[in-house]
């Protein structure tokens, strides 16, 4: 390995851009460029660059360059639970548009007990760029990384909102999708319906329904039953069996999101009630095992793909707002509605 | 906000230690402790230096310290196919089990078409201790950030090898699952067993392949089939339409992965084949959904928290080997295999 000939602080033999310049026949200028996402570079000078840089061992250092340019290029992905298979799909799509932007994504999992602030805080010693936030229960103070305005870092909420704070967030119209499921249920017949709610402390519990209730109220009625539990299967199959347990039960439910829709659609099957000639079932989110055929179910999609791109939009000009920038839901019809269109 | 009394290279006014440490009314030291994991300090002084930091918006620059160090805390995590919903899981547990060590992990996703050493090369930029990789498809040179005996990065395989090549590996003892599958099978009656394949170009395709037809073979039998094609419900539910297309087709199926044996699960209530009356069905990997009642799915479980454990472990120390570290699967029994014990 070649000698050094810069200072370093280490004691190891650094292989510098000097040497891999050398090594290709290039520029540094044409090294720099090579490793700069987005840099105007032929694919043949780069590839010489990288196979140089491979032989000798190279590796430009993102984190030193960030000290001087103030752009780590990481932005950190705050999660909460990855048992709901929504929040790992939107980590992986959120992971490959940053890196379609040559940026990356530090994850950070956050323990819903404790206060996110604290996460976020752990987060911010990395220099990130920017913190976006996946849902977690509400609390009253929205998470911050300092005031954007002096050159504090964005802090992003998806999918979830503080009512009357300014913040950024991007998240489904989850109050429009809730009416659009009730919509739904009412135009196919239903008239004895339910919903069985997620966490309740939760914006999206909460907006889903809220949306829910005003779209019956129109139709001068009201739920038969409404509890909340979790945003889980288990939680979903109990609430099922616990409905039927006595009288006649609703001849449609509205799960609050898939997970919970689908725990439902597998009460349902155990208590041998046909779906949907007895009842109708209507979910939220159209996550991948919404299409099994055991389970068919029709749904709202979130426009994950959209909100995504809004979200990295929104980051590169921060605006706060106390109105979160929002994405209707899509109807994807399946066979757990009657009468399907 | 205070003016800075020690030399910056941005022209920004920043937060100091010392700031924090005559806010809070204690040592220097102090501070440092309050934001170093594992540190000794007591709940009481680490949550007046979190107050007095939080109030004057300091926050200690880890990238810099990193620099000192040579230790950024940051591990590469690198995956590819989020579909399989065994990999999420196996993310979030990581970045949890990095985090209880104070470290973090930066995500970074492989496309499946591009050489796994192109990815590696670009985490390496952020100064990262280590590189875990998740299972990609074979190829015949294994990644590496440089010799660790000479102070490159150490690399790990998860749940994948490269046989013949010194490197650390932690995986499932995919052969033993193998041919603990077709026990199963054999010991409750079958005889025309057929093993449904993921990715043919996988060490889990291949290991988990060879220990079913090595312990059939002991019993004087060959598969009756053994398509392979991907690790996706889609191609378990294809595949098992097409293996009853024509004929008796198999009593018992072992699908190389629990995502494939739900398609065949699936498919097989599609096609009005009782399981496990009919035919019994045995999965590998125990994920979530394997658990819910529409499948109450038979299957190996990889001891994912060993094996993530044990991976960490290998780091600390790294010892390459041209074998990997083995963690034996466990036989979850649930309803998918006639005779159940």
């Amino acid at each position: 390995m070649k000698k050094d000939d810069t200072p370093t602080s280490g004691s190891t033999q650094r292989v510098t851009s000097h040497d891999v310049s050398r090594e290709a026949g290039v520029s540094q200028s044409a090294v720099s460029r090579a490793f700069t996402p987005g840099a105007h570079i032929s694919p043949e000078t780069r590839r010489r660059v990288l196979d140089a840089a491979r032989k000798l061992g190279y590796q430009p250092n993102a984190i030193a360059r960030s000290l001087v340019t103030q752009r780590s290029g990481i932005v950190a992905l705050i999660v909460g639970d990855l048992h709901n298979p929504f929040y790992p799909q939107a980590l992986s799509q959120f992971a490959q548009a940053l890196e379609a932007r040559g940026k990356r994504a530090l994850l950070l999992t956050h323990d819903a007990r404790r206060d996110v602030q604290d996460t976020l805080d752990a987060a911010s010693r990395y220099q990130i760029e920017a913190a976006i936030v996946f849902p977690t229960r509400l609390n009253n103070t929205p998470p911050n990384l300092g005031d954007v305005a002096r050159g504090g870092v964005p802090v992003l909420l998806f999918n979830r909102h503080l009512p009357g704070q300014r913040l950024l967030s991007v998240a489904c119209d989850n109050h429009a999708g809730g009416q659009l499921a009730a919509e739904v249920l009412l135009e196919t017949g239903a008239r004895r319906l339910a919903f069985i709610g997620g966490d309740p402390e939760t914006s999206t519990h909460q907006d889903r329904l809220h949306g829910f209730m005003a779209r019956l109220q129109q139709a001068g009625l009201a739920p038969v039953a409404a509890p909340s539990g979790a945003f889980q299967y288990d939680w979903g199959v109990q609430a099922t069996l616990d409905l039927y347990a006595e009288g006649d039960g609703p001849d449609a439910i509205f799960g609050a999101n898939d997970i919970v829709a689908i725990g439902v659609l597998d009460a349902l099957r155990q208590l041998g009630r046909r779906v949907p000639q007895d009842v109708s079932v209507i979910g939220f989110d159209d996550i991948q095992e919404s299409a099994r055929l055991a389970y068919r179910l029709t749904t709202i999609r979130q426009p994950l793909g959209a909100m995504i791109e809004d979200a990295l939009l929104a980051l590169e000009d921060p605006q706060p707002s106390d109105e979160p920038r929002l994405h209707q839901g899509e109807l994807i019809w399946r066979d757990t509605v009657r009468g399907a269109r």
